[in-house]
């Protein structure tokens, strides 16, 4: 990670810490454990690369910085209920996260399952929220593409392909559609948010779209080399499993040397889509760089 | 049911059916089990009391139909969404809803929970779509006011607080709070949908959210004499339940009579509410009756 991106992502990463504290405030009702369990799911953690795609992309359109903090926390809380319900035991069954036991090692299955619930639910009512915009177009249009990227047909659907692939082999075809929904997806609306944020013209979202469609893969086949050449203790998750369990892979398909390539030829090709922002997206220019240099 | 009630509620029955199969349209892709297991838990069962509510309440303010069996569709998804993650076997482990086996003995565990989280992220993907509504700005508030009574302070906090109910006893205050949002909210919103639909008064909003803050009340305290009074045959899902674990209800509170008259009061209260809509409400006000008569 270059020094200028290291900066700016650790700055970004405080803002939506505070904007998710905020967004997820205790309670003294009987119902408090689901707030800690919310709150457990979501603060403390991660990269927060999602909520800082859409800052940087918002950035691009000098949009305000309240509004892109509340709809990057909204994808964040979105991205956590994820990982929450896929860390179930009757899903990936896993019980380290980001160095620390999963939500539901922490308290317990039943909590787990609707603190992700509500943690989705939460995400739209921000988006919904007139705090997070003036103009009820851009709010309903930020739930619309937001639920199309996390429903059956982006990263829900990619979720049922992924466990469905453990019966069947998945050709290169396939496995790209599946990361593209699984990963992809959210990738795709955090780039996106910043450009509906900033009723951006058709020719910078399609360039945008462009850039996150890369990046998104890109940033899976790096995943899948660190699930190879990674540790836990690096990671700061279980690795190896993909393997253990049998399933195709990029790097099982391509080969560690070829996946390699073809994560540093997508990073270019997601750079050369940035042309039309110039020096205003070199942020953006550096995520793509580090997200196939990344370590963890 | 009265006559017409019931022609009223069989019709709406039929139509939101055709809507939901719609609005689930089957795929070809490997994430068709999702697909199956999404229409499995939202098709073909249930009265659809909250859909029904929908197009009765928009009917008061001449609301389109499209618009309101839309929004009663979505409100549908989440109801059934909720139903998938209560029945898993972290939660209340139920093999029987609606006298089917439900939708994780059907299909498996993880494809429900993802069914469910599908569902609940489709209902914001419709109410947020144009053809839901032309206005932005009532598409936004419904999103808005649905993502209010499913989340962590409606549904959601109130299934937390009824699980947290099996390790200490709840006074009729912290039950009557339990229900308002485990029941009560998603009633709620079904009757301020067609509000929000027909850019209603205030003052009518108030009458409104008078009717269904009553009838959701006497709606579970209903359902707590059918889970005592009733059998599984004629119910459709295991009764006796409650008091098997112990826990409190409104009928465990108060006794059967007590709890049957407060029922029979708080229909009568929600029918004086709908007086300034006069004889266009009558559908609504049998609604009332019948739920504090039923016997499923």
């Amino acid at each position: 990670m270059t020094p200028r991106l290291q900066t700016a992502v650790s700055a970004a990463a405080r803002d939506i810490e505070a904007v998710l504290d905020q967004l997820l405030p205790v309670t003294d009702g009987l119902e408090r454990r689901l707030i800690e369990a919310m709150r457990y799911s979501a603060l403390g953690g991660g990269k927060r690369l999602r909520p800082f795609l859409v800052t940087e992309s918002a950035r691009l359109f000098s949009v305000a910085g309240p509004a892109a903090l509340r709809a990057g926390a909204a994808l964040e809380m979105v991205h956590c209920y994820s990982l929450v319900h896929d860390d179930l035991p009757a899903m990936d069954n896993d019980d380290l996260r980001r160095g620390r036991p999963t939500t539901h090692k922490a308290f317990d299955d039943a909590t787990a399952i609707l603190a992700g619930d509500a943690l989705l639910t939460r995400a739209f009512e921000i988006m919904a929220h007139p705090a997070t915009h003036g103009d009820a177009a851009v709010r309903a249009e930020l739930v619309l593409a937001l639920a199309l990227a996390a429903g059956a047909e982006g990263m829900c659907g990619g979720q049922m392909i992924d466990i469905e692939a453990e019966k069947q082999t998945l050709d290169l075809g396939a496995i790209t559609r599946l990361q593209r929904m699984k990963t992809g997806a959210l990738i795709n609306f955090g780039v996106e948010a910043g450009a509906i944020l900033g009723k951006a013209p058709t020719a910078l979202r399609h360039a945008l779209a462009g850039y996150a469609h890369d990046l998104g893969l890109a940033f899976q086949i790096a995943d899948d080399l660190l699930d190879v050449e990674g540790s836990a203790e690096t990671v700061g998750k279980a690795t190896g499993k993909d393997q253990a369990r049998g399933k195709a892979t990029f790097v099982s398909l391509l080969g560690i040397d070829r996946a390699r390539s073809q994560a540093d030829m997508l990073a270019d090709q997601a750079v050369a889509h940035l042309e039309p922002f110039g020096p205003s997206a070199d942020l953006l220019r550096d995520v793509a760089r580090w997200v196939v240099e990344r370590k963890s």
